[in-house]
């Protein structure tokens, strides 16, 4: 038996990266949180403490702002898509690199009837992010892409049952036909090539990498307002399944508002869902001699549910290591 | 010398009321978090363990909900009114009670183009405030209304400066003329009567207590849209002048933020400003050959700049114990 | 009318100064987070936009960062009132200045059985602070010390009652002889001359200021050991008067802590206690068929009861602006 | 092509159980904050919103609180083990039970020289964790033991390098022998049954499934006591090697608390470990004329390094899903 080095990776987490573009009066500005990380030929710096091959985490910091110059202020995923192939191609020693970017919603403060053209006021709750993991060098090189939001904090006050479950001997929650459904959803999907499911299911054969090279392509050569025109899309056709669904259980309402995304976008191969159930306790007035008919409502801190799935398309290339995030060390 | 009881207050803190308003089938949701404390003759409880003039914060919780029941779910400082009025009146023991509200703003989620009657979402990130304070009882009952908001977190790209600023041994900070300038604000503001300054002024002897009871009177015969009108028009003017001043430091900003809310309204005695400077600092690019003309930055967590004033009427009756926060304790 | 600007002031909040004594391979540690605050001749910042006499909250920034180097890594309550005194004493727009400082608790890593010279892990759960106030300049100054701790999370499992409290139409809970009762205490005490108070009782002229000064030349006087082990002093006696008092109420725990305190040292004036109730809920395991007699909690996040007081000497000099904190503005 | 659900799982998270053991005057508590997670056949939960072999969350969270009645206060993965055999083996639809828990640590307080019997006070900055997994049911039924450890902080002042590193166009980090090195550690180590791994690589052909249950036949029959002192263990060596290695990088340190670990105990089979590299950068007292020589450190937030790696044996049995946690979802 022998101790080894298993999976390892490192980067630089969480730089602040704010971008003004000023080339008119007109400013615009993007908001962001980026995370590096590197996988590829680090043995040497654990086990005999060498260096040499380590790009250091201050350096892939600098980079995030070089990078914010250089390629400028456009959608995260294209941000992220040039930083992740800059690590993959251009330092010897890294096999794969991931870029996750959460950006921040703001919009413009009105003043006198109009949009101030510099003054702006953050907008929303939920977080717009993108995590994309490239791999290999040259011909080889593929790219994952997984878009999504966190933090979009929705509440139905009707048009939510739970009823006709399993009991067993621990089982005391009562049956309702009428309760309030709320949650804080994270969302994350993962983009392919429109046509590269159908074509990885026709050959039978295309492996992951292919497939995956495919969506990378698309978005190297997609215009940059597609992928923000995508994450509005999704978002809206979340928030309106989530109205507009009557609920028998919050996992109904999560497959139905992953569903309803794969139908509307093609290049969307799969989505993963999860919400924890923001739970609203009917407050108890009948000793004051008070009814309460779904008006007063104790909002519940813990325990909460929490409710998670994937929503995929059957014929769906496979996702690689687009997945793959920091959580899995700790 | 004898160690004896000071100041002391109890309470329940942040509890969770959510009011649906479920009338016709266009409901409507108030989201509070709602914190009562009481002072009052509450030594024995204290020196003796003597719980018998002690109303429990559970059912201080208690009545919070069944409120939210009779009183129902208009404004902040309506509900605020009556939950301190009830505890200043109908509890012997107790001879001021001071309630602070937060209120969590929702949207209705729009769906197939019109606004979902059950279905919202979160929105903005800054919170609606209020802390009403009640003291005595019958006729001499008096009351004070602070209103406010906080986290509203707002940046201008430019038109901002900083400079001429004085200058010792320590001083490393170069002047700039153009800056980013970012804050997250808290502003409080008490009302007071329209015409009780100007009376108290003229009268030159009354008290705070009367012209704080004027305002109460105020509060009880205005219509409740009038407090959420009041502050929308705050937050509008905060956001304007935000905008607008061309910043010579964050100090005269809120200096003319305080100011312009002051002009707006005269029932707005006095407004408190707290702003930490978000700091946003210039990422150096020289290294890499690379120009930053203002456009790429470093949004810093800490420390910050915490920039912190009044404005106020300088004829405005006394605020009596309007300001007085459970933080003085600890 | 007139409007004006009312209190301000304005500062570097939560510089996080580490500070290394290595004189000896046995280094020593300081952790701490510092913010300063200055009140004084600042109405031209507000109101005309001019720095002239603003030191920069990037100088304050600065000075802590040259006085943990040159004045040391002595104890926090020193520290700060190097810092204190050097502002109000040599920056001639200052009146006042006000220093606080946290401190996070270090020990040292046991290595083979004995303690390592240079490694640390974190430990305990409460942070020792202190809030030192500086005014005025020459022979006028004077001074007040405030120090503290927070986060000391404690917890009975028995030795708690409450019963015999009062009751309205809102009043649900039940009386019990046997709780488990848990907080996270906020202790803030301030310091005077041991002698300063009964010489202000017999003149009974003496004000507040010299009293406070007589504090200052204490402080300045004493030992660095002397705060350390009066804050060691202090916190033992919370922890075991809260072990050892039989509770009838939180209320009845905190007097006799805060009076303990008063009566264990003559040179702390006042204590101030800020609370909060960390419920736990005797779970309901009788669905089950399961007796609970005080074995099986639920710990609850909110809401919670919020219990303040103040413990004090009948003849203590004036506290003057030794509580006067930041958070009054926000 | 077909929109399909893919993996998904729900439960009831951080429920939060506080169990006091009183069967002597001298009181034993378990602080835990308990969260359950089942996959099975929950297809028509999704699709149809049918729940009919839906356990409610609300259940989970019972059996929580009952089990801690029932089966006591002994360690955590115990505690953990037999609620995840009860639904893996109890509820037909669950194919698959996670049960993740961490510990509060909690001393006694000590008051009049010697240890209180119920009073308590938090110590330590550190959570103890456990991850229980339980698959299938009757004599199929395999389980894996993740425990672990998060938020150990500690610092090196000296004893760190980080020199010869890989430099390219956006490096400008210089080299230093001399450096403080921080982390708030997470760290996961997998159990095994001391003998399976060898067995299993000798057998060269017995699967995960079955060394994984021999794991779970040590837990079952392992003494109470047994957890807790391999935790202890494993969080001392973790302790001594970060303080007895010198550091070339963090990387390298993690390596070798990691090989350290395995060395001593033959029942873990693998370890993860991450680690934010908290920056301490030297505070530049230059302009104030003052030399730094290690001494005054600025503490800073964000961004940091994120150093991650696993640390295996070779021939240990497969992992399972030993390491699928919530996060994938989200």
């Amino acid at each position: 038996m022998t101790i080894i080095l298993g999976a390892n990776q490192y980067g630089k987490a969480e730089t602040r990266v704010v971008r003004i573009r000023r080339d008119t009066g007109r400013h615009e500005i993007r908001d962001l949180n980026v995370s590096t990380s590197l996988r590829g030929d680090f043995s040497d710096a654990h086990v005999h403490g060498s260096q040499a091959k380590v790009l250091p985490t201050d350096t892939q910091k600098n980079t995030c702002f070089a990078y914010a110059k250089e390629k400028g202020a456009g959608e995260i995923e294209d941000y992220a898509l040039e930083l992740a192939r800059h690590f993959a191609s251009d330092i010897e020693s890294v096999a794969r690199a991931r870029v996750e970017v959460e950006e921040y919603r703001w919009e413009r403060i009105s003043a006198a009837g109009s949009e101030h053209p510099h003054a702006f006021v953050r907008c929303g709750q939920d977080i717009r992010t993108t995590a994309v993991t490239v791999a290999g060098k040259g011909d080889a090189q593929q790219a994952w892409v997984v878009s999504g939001l966190r933090d979009l904090v929705v509440l139905k006050s009707t048009g939510s049952e739970f009823a006709g479950f399993l009991k067993d001997r621990y089982t005391t929650l009562e049956e309702t036909s009428d309760r309030v459904l709320a949650t804080s959803l994270t969302a994350r999907w993962r983009y392919q090539s429109a046509g590269a499911a159908g074509a990885a299911g026709a050959a039978g054969a295309v492996d992951a990498g292919e497939a995956a090279g495919a969506a990378y392509q698309l978005a190297r050569t997609a215009a940059a307002a597609d992928w923000g025109a995508a994450h509005a899309q999704v978002r809206q056709i979340l928030l309106e399944r989530f109205a507009q669904v009557h609920s028998l259980a919050l996992q109904q309402t999560l497959w139905e508002m992953g569903k309803a995304v794969l139908e509307a976008r093609a290049d969307v191969a799969e989505i993963r869902l999860s919400a924890p159930n923001k739970h609203h306790f009917l407050a108890d007035l009948s000793p004051f001699g008070l009814e309460n008919h779904g008006e007063v409502f104790h909002a519940a801190d813990r325990p909460y549910g929490l409710l998670q799935c994937a929503v995929e398309r059957d014929d769906a290339a496979g996702a690689g290591p687009a997945w793959e995030s920091a959580a899995a060390f700790g």
